[in-house]
């Protein structure tokens, strides 16, 4: 497996050197919405140390950061009004990566509707925002 | 959300009521392969305490599931000689779960390899049998 990258896009994000619509964040994890989500409310969990992916993660911090997707899941659920959530964590390109640095896909999921195609369309930039907010503010009250 | 149901399939297994094709067992955790692979290696990771999923599972059980599920995903890139591993995790009906008891699916990955439809084709009992041996050999020597 390759080595980790340190310029990947959310890596970048992580070091605040790009913005994101954050909806948690805390010593060791950070959560923020998809820019293209599969459904609203579609949010990714990073660990903050450079992992890749599932292969190289320390195991304490996968936990952390699924112990974080599990919040983030009930909070989705309240938030978006969902029925369901898909939770996904692809690794390498064959396993469905294509960013580098470790990340956990929370979905909220209605009944009848399909997700969308991966990175097939961008939400617009004050849906996210406000939704983020949402989030967010369920994830403290919980 | 709907109370766990003690006669889901998966409860069976756990209480040793069905077969399975075991990978691993601790006192908190099962692995067995699923019977309708979705690729090579396809493995269901479970918490024996009777969580429905994502949604209802105490936070520290979902946390050693995963930790497990990362072993299982590094002996199945070694043991199926992947290039990637897909991690899914469906919560009710509208997640995309069938199978009321929480469970983890980690899939080795074929570069180019579309994984099969959900639940589309039985694996042979003496295939899925001699794969569940290599994987869990693998695990115990890792």
């Amino acid at each position: 497996m390759p080595a980790y990258d340190p310029n990947n896009i959310f890596a970048k994000i992580l070091r605040g050197e790009l913005p994101c619509n954050k909806v948690y964040e805390d010593d060791r994890a950070l959560v923020f919405l998809d820019i293209m989500p599969r459904a609203p409310g579609h949010a990714l969990v990073l660990p903050k140390s450079p992992a890749r992916n599932v292969l190289d993660v320390a195991p304490d911090d996968f936990a952390h950061v699924m112990k974080i997707a599990q919040k983030v899941a009930k909070a989705g659920m309240q938030v978006f009004e969902a029925d369901g959530v898909t939770i996904q964590q692809f690794n390498e390109s064959a396993g469905g990566q294509v960013v580098f640095h470790l990340h956990v896909h929370v979905i909220p999921r209605k009944e009848g509707v399909m997700m969308k195609p991966p990175a097939s369309e961008k939400e617009k930039p004050e849906i996210l925002a406000a939704q983020a907010k949402k989030l967010a503010a369920t994830m403290q009250a919980a």
